[in-house]
């Protein structure tokens, strides 16, 4: 129960995502069973091409820990990270990910290709599918809602 | 000579990096032969895993533009991005990357992989070894400082 407890908390971020117009992804960090990072995605609105969720739950994170090695730390996201967030998580030396859904088209934790099965220096435990339907479903409303409006 | 003046600006910012007990390295972003983008490495002072370079230059090169695809604009870096770093630029869907050395550890465009012949929804063109000798020199001088303080 306690993967579902914190991918509620980061499904309650990627739907704060969806009523600000983003799309939807949320994002926590914890350590020692407290949330310690929380993030969700926010590129249309801050314009920058970085806001992902876990980049801003990971730099939540390190200002909290005052480190940029968030050892012993889990990570939620609601969706697969793409190459930049897991390479974040990489350089920020995670050693647990859970994410929801996949993403065929972006994902770099098994659907494109794996960046935690490459040469570098860590390498994060990965599992996948934490209440893949509910991340999914929100992502589906969001892409219905924004071809409903054109 | 163009690639290599913009490769010594970024190199400039590599010397204020290594000046601050940073690992040196540098990174600027150009459109229309003006510098709209600035950023080096400040992991250890900024204590956030984020904090490289190419992540700061896009940062601010997103906040200039207004926008986060930073189209028609080439990047200089003094190292060979990592995967984070070159996930942002895949995200940024910046077209044009010329890097100096290569990082045989870390790299993610030749070394370790190349992201950027992956399946995603960009491809940038990618030219290595702009003042390959003078970044490498920068780094190995840093190396070198580092064992002899210890």
């Amino acid at each position: 129960m306690e993967h579902e407890i914190y991918m509620l908390e980061a499904l309650k971020l990627a739907s704060e995502a969806f009523f600000d117009g983003e799309i939807p992804v949320g994002c926590v960090i914890v350590k020692n069973n407290t949330i310690i990072g929380r993030g969700r995605n926010r590129r249309e609105h801050s314009n920058s091409a970085i806001a992902h969720a876990e980049i801003e739950a990971i730099e939540d994170a390190c200002r909290r820990m005052n480190s940029w090695r968030l050892l012993d730390c889990s990570m939620y996201v609601t969706l697969e990270p793409c190459p930049m967030c897991a390479g974040a998580i990489i350089n920020a030396r995670i050693p647990k990910i859970f994410y929801g859904a996949k993403d065929e088209k972006a994902g770099a934790c098994g659907s494109v290709l794996n960046l935690f099965e490459e040469r570098f220096n860590h390498r994060p435990q990965l599992v996948g599918g934490i209440l893949r339907d509910e991340c999914s479903a929100i992502l589906t409303k969001f892409f219905k809602s924004l071809r409903t409006e054109s």
